[in-house]
């Protein structure tokens, strides 16, 4: 079963992950560790002591000031390559990176800004000219970046932005026109990259956009739940000239950049949100260890017992899918590298390999983060809604996270969509799988096929069988609509949370699989009670929306069957979870904070 | 099956709900319906168009300028008796007015506190002299009240506060002395209730203080996630002097006082965030047709209509409920009159005897508004997270309703506890019928047996089911664990939560059932959907807590029993509860709003 090459994105619906194909954390060098503790000594000390004052703070100054120090530090520079000024890491390093800078709130956000959707356009898609003249300064901090795609009436529907670009009558310049809406570090950004149509094209084009261009107004800061600190401006060009040499990419090549680029900012949320997690829980644990009621800590409450093993146990597992995905990437460029392609377009080609994992871990990351503050909150009680504890802007800024980048819902569509598509043009081989689980479930259960070896012999039959529960679904959902499918989103959302389920636990068990191999299961007892209590939980949901699928469709024997069938790939031992829970909590309550 | 008696606290774990004995919010009398309306447009003229000055309002001038108004439209003095100057409205009237308020965000929050917990301790426990002189002054609002019980070191322990009460040398004044915390409406009060313990007592006291009496101190403003609008301070007491006379109800009894006065405050709570949740949905669903996006509005989208429904469905089976509970307090306090009691006992016995009902709503209103204005955030969008648009206000000042009336946890070990409590005594007869389910899934089931006559006759099996799944959990979980079920607080929140999903799915059946019986199927088509829909999730949810109740303790042969009896008892036929939910939301985007 084992194969040499990189899993492609989507294979894992149709293949096992082994052990010695999955990167976990533990395995990041020691350099690397290195880069990503220097972020998490700076944001502690440079950031997280001014939190008030930065989400006080009138204008962009005290942004531009922490972005300055990030710049000096370097941390601006790490995805650029080091014949622009950069550090040029590798792909999973910069998730590092993300992840250490995480816990900066608004910081974290006007950092992504800057350094993912603000430079990587550049990066990838400009000319030798535009990288030589854009990134050094971008990487040093010198100059500040913004992206500007969303407009009034253009959210989620990227492309059907309104903004014109008109060809100047000497042929120089392009006059671009139009309103942005929503631009983080709009307030301060020296560059912007800017999409608009050219004339009447259908399709979008992007434009690296000095502000000193002019042409380009604003209003005033937006006032928002959460991130207060970061700049969100909506942004007016008129008449802005752009020159043509400032053209990025293609003409209605604006498009392509615009998915691509969100990719990576995707996969990266993911990251900085499992760092947002791990503070989040440290602080809670801490509070609920000083914190006493009826003469006890609330930590020794198995009711808070239970919401800091669950914070932990979905951190974790979110953390192990996350960077395999990194890895992945970074293989796959490597590969396409090997193979001849050239740096940023192996980079870019990498990235879209994995739109799908990208698209499923941004959902399943701000939806771990909201549930982690929310029961931060709550651990806090009235304390959690005071503006002098920590929960309360823990709360509101982790609520942009199920927005931006694309919206959850848009995220989840994406990754269906894209798994039918590649499986309609032959990419991607579920047709195949589908019809032999088809088979399967109208023949007899096969009660006596073995279980596979190892420690988790019998869980990994559980994750087969849990593909095997959505190829079903999902396979009986595309015959009755075919290509009609779009109209059922409802389908499609709980098809997309079955793909996230499996996954994620699929690569929490791996993970701590490959730790056992290496060292034993006595020193990974707590890492296995999570990634059991990861796969039971994934199950219940799994086995929830299959039924929201089968029913959503099938009617008659087909109900039938298919319902059997479900019951038949969500079947496991039963385990007491409440005492994985208490030792989970209980390891964290030792430890002072987040267990890993 | 029918009695004429009311069904007692917690009798609805052993003891089918006919339509006949459920009141239903149809049913409200023109006179009652007039009232509710009156709220609703005093909200909508008077608060909402204030929302922004009130949350940024220095100082408690905004709010009592709208305290002033609402009295003077008698709004503050609907639970008063005439003969103290207020319009001695039964229970089930101020649930509506409660609802009718509930949209008034912090304003609701600073209604409630002052003719709830500030008012009703005098009304229920105050002498007829105490009564005389602070009613009328309460009820017109010319004083405004509040409720002084949590200290920084006393929350959900809300009896381990340290605040002294010391009778003065002269004997004529108790000196009070001590730290309160988080008191609503602290910052304008003219009348305290304070809890404190004279000399060494165990158990607190309350005591009526006016800020006239001096020695009164207080902290600035809190600064708070949500209800911005709403006063919170600190208050400190030093040598507060306090006429004997205005010792509330007696010596030590402060306790009782908190916990009966929380017990009507958490089901005006839940009426409240019903309210509440109408508006968030009506605004929501104005905003999914306003909004376009890919040529669509959003209502059109499967994914959009998803958590319309959903919204939906759970506020109208939470409405369901709390009516339910309301109206059997006021047939309660009725039968305990009409055999000898007096008015205030009779109210306070009424609504003791529904201590479990009410915590129960009191956390499903709760989760219900948060959920729905999580939702309605996404719905929203990038607008969802902008000071600008309704949401964010939302979103922030729902979070406090499961922090406030007793934490979400603390409610729900209440629940439960209370039923074992009166289980113990022989209140409830829960034993025999858990017995007999002990039994029952010991012998062969019984497929054969009947189904009950009725439109809902299959459903009401269904339910009768999950009492079983519900006693016979608890039944194992009691019987292992005996007293030492208290250091078992996972299992307890699943049983809570069971209870919860029973009592409400139950109550939405009921109603529908009857509307059904006295208009027909197809006036109530949209509503026997959402009936449905409910179940089926709450039969989903029960399954989920049953089985961490089960493995949370039971091994071996009893874990393969139960575990087989809890699949029995959680049987549903299969439904579409896509095409369900479309329905829901269908008919709320015709009606431009909440649809009932
Ligand atoms: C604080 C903040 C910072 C931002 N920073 C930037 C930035 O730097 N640059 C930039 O260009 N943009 C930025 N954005 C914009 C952000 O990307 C958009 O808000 C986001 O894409 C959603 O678009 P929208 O707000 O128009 O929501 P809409 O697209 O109107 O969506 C509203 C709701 O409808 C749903 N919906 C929409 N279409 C569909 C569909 N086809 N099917 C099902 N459901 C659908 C959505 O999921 C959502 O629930 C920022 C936004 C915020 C709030
Ligand atoms: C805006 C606001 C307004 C308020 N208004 C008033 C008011 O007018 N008057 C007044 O007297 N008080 C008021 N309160 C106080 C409020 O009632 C308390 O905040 C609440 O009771 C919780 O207490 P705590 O904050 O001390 O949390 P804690 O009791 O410290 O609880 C912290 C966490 O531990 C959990 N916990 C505590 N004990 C247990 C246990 N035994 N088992 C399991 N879990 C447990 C809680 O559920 C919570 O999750 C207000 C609070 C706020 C925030």
């Amino acid at each position: 079963m084992s194969t040499n090459k990189t899993m492609k994105g989507g294979e894992f619906l149709i293949r096992p992950l082994l052990p010695e194909e999955l990167f976990i954390p533990e395995e990041f060098s020691e350099e690397q560790k290195m880069i990503g503790q220097t972020c998490i000594d700076f944001i502690k000390t440079e950031i997280q002591p001014r939190l008030e004052e930065m989400d006080g703070a009138k204008d962009g100054s005290v942004m531009v000031d922490m972005m300055d120090k990030a710049g000096n530090l370097g941390l601006l520079g790490t995805s650029v390559p080091e014949e622009y000024g950069g550090f040029g890491m590798d792909f999973n390093t910069s998730m590092l990176v993300a992840e250490a800078c995480g816990s900066g709130h608004s910081f974290a956000v006007a950092l992504s800004a800057h350094t993912g959707i603000g430079t990587l356009p550049i990066l990838y898609y400009g000319t030798e000219d535009q990288k030589q003249r854009y990134l050094p300064k971008l990487a040093s901090g010198e100059w500040k970046a913004a992206y500007c795609l969303t407009e009034p009436d253009s959210g989620s529907d990227a492309n059907a932005a309104k903004s014109k670009a008109v060809l100047s009558k000497e042929g120089k310049h392009y006059l671009i026109t139009g309103q942005k809406m929503w631009i983080t570090n709009g307030g301060f950004a020296d560059v912007f990259i800017v999409f608009a149509k050219i004339a009447d094209d259908k399709n979008l084009t992007a434009f690296i956009v000095e502000k000193s261009f002019g042409g380009i107004t604003m209003n005033e800061e937006e006032r928002k739940m959460g991130i207060k600190g970061s700049s969100t401006r909506q942004i007016f060009f008129n008449d802005c000239p752009v020159p043509v040499e400032n053209l990025l990419f293609k003409r209605e090549g604006g498009f392509k950049i615009a998915v691509n680029i969100l990719n990576i900012g995707r996969i990266k949320l993911a990251a900085a949100v499992i760092g947002a997690g791990k503070r989040v829980i440290d602080q809670a644990v801490q509070y609920a260890n000083d914190r006493k009621q009826f003469g006890q800590s609330l930590h020794q409450f198995g009711a808070i017992k239970f919401k800091i093993a669950e914070m932990i146990v979905k951190n974790y597992a979110c953390e192990s899918a996350c960077y395999r995905v990194g890895q992945n990437i970074d293989d796959t460029i490597s590969e396409l590298k090997a193979a001849g392609m050239n740096d940023s377009e192996a980079k870019l080609k990498g990235v879209e390999q994995f739109a799908i994992e990208c698209a499923l871990l941004k959902v399943h990351g701000s939806e771990t983060l909201d549930y982690s503050v929310d029961e931060g909150v709550q651990i806090y009680g009235g304390m959690g809604f005071s503006a002098e504890a920590p929960m309360d802007r823990a709360y509101r800024d982790s609520r942009i996270n199920r927005i931006f980048e694309g919206t959850n819902e848009i995220n989840r569509l994406l990754a269906v969509g894209t798994v039918i598509k590649r499986a309609m043009k032959g990419e991607l081989d579920i047709m195949t799988a589908a019809m032999a689980v088809g088979k399967e479930i109208l023949g007899v259960p096969d009660f006596s096929s073995s279980v596979p070896e190892g420690i988790f012999g019998k869980e990994y039959k559980v994750i087969a069988n849990l593909k095997k529960a959505l190829l079903m679904s999902a396979g009986g959902a595309l015959q009755k609509y075919t290509t009609e499918i779009e109209q059922e989103q409802e389908i499609l959302m709980s098809l997309a949370d079955m793909m996230i389920e499996i996954y994620v636990a699929e690569s929490v068990l791996v993970r701590v699989d490959k730790l056992i191999l290496q060292s034993g299961e006595a020193a990974n007892e707590i890492a296995k009670e999570c990634a059991l209590v990861y796969l039971h939980e994934a199950v219940d949901k799994i086995h929830h929306h299959g039924k929201e699928v089968i029913t959503g469709f099938a009617t008659g024997d087909e109900l039938n069957v298919m319902l059997m069938g479900l019951k038949r790939f969500t079947k496991i031992d039963p385990k007491n979870l409440k005492e994985a829970r208490r030792k989970i909590a209980e390891a964290a309550i030792l430890k002072m904070g987040y267990i890993f």
